[in-house]
């Protein structure tokens, strides 16, 4: 991930390791990214799409990805549900916050309709569809975290606080 | 921010401009960070920390800072309450989520409450203190996030998705 010039060491003045560049100093400071999504839910289905890039190529997941700098999370739940499902959306608030500590994500995932007809795959996709509940492949689904939003909207709960999947470090929705 | 050995340049295959180390291609990808604190109230008084350091050094503001890798939002929140205010805290839920897409920020705000009685300056604080919603020093703010949260915080408001406040393109709250 870093080029061979960089190497771990704790930076003057800090206390955690970083990765340092023995050429020109860099500091390629590392913090947590912020993932947006949505659960887009039309007629009590689900819409899933089946991705067509790796990690988990073929597997089936929410529309989700990284916030970009100068999106807000709004605006980067909009454009991934864009990019990857052809869908134009209309956001009914958070649905659930889950902090995945281990892989340094914090994801962020809204409650979510179409606001036009229409969906379709966009480049990152091979295929995109409504499921029924009963028809939703949960061997197929492509992150843990897609699976716990999907439960948490089924659940229907304001609030998911204190109540966090047990393989999370789970946070607040409503 | 970066050597001189870096310039904004537009990785193959990418669509946005990064900044990109000339000597050895190292691409450094920036995305949005994560701020996590709290309003952390007693007896109707909100906890408040005067700033020892720059930005804003000697201004008030909430105890609060950058989310780091390996950690959840939540103890996030604590480590900072601790590191600014010596005090620890019980979280009570999501308050506020405001996205500051201008300096690539998104802030999650918690309601919290002193989990044990005592606080102190920690190093980055030069006093901290309980104050009354009418002692409040509001032109000695540090940020206008931290006004944004006591205001929700003071109108107790269970969701502020949709009613954010003017100068910021704010988010969910609960």
């Amino acid at each position: 991930m870093y080029p061979a010039n960089f190497s771990p060491q704790i930076p003057d003045g800090e206390d955690r390791t970083r990765q340092v560049c023995g050429q020109c100093g860099f500091i390629a400071y590392e913090n947590p990214k912020i993932v947006v999504g949505s659960v887009i839910a039309q007629d009590g289905k689900v819409l899933l799409c089946r991705r067509a890039i790796e990690p988990r190529r073929g597997y089936w997941t929410l529309p989700a990805g990284y916030l970009e700098l100068g999106e807000t999370v709004e605006e980067g739940a909009l454009r991934e549900a864009w990019e990857e499902a052809r869908a134009k959306l209309e956001l009914d608030g958070i649905l659930a916050i889950y902090s995945i500590a281990r892989i340094g994500q914090v994801q962020i995932i809204y409650r979510a309709r179409l606001a036009e007809p229409g969906f379709a795959a966009g480049p990152e996709s091979l295929e995109v569809r409504f499921f029924a509940w009963g028809d939703i492949p949960w061997d197929e689904i492509a992150f843990p975290s897609a699976r716990w939003a999907l439960k948490a909207w089924s659940e229907g709960s304001p609030l998911i606080a204190g109540n966090p999947p047990q393989d999370a470090r789970g946070t607040a929705g409503l």
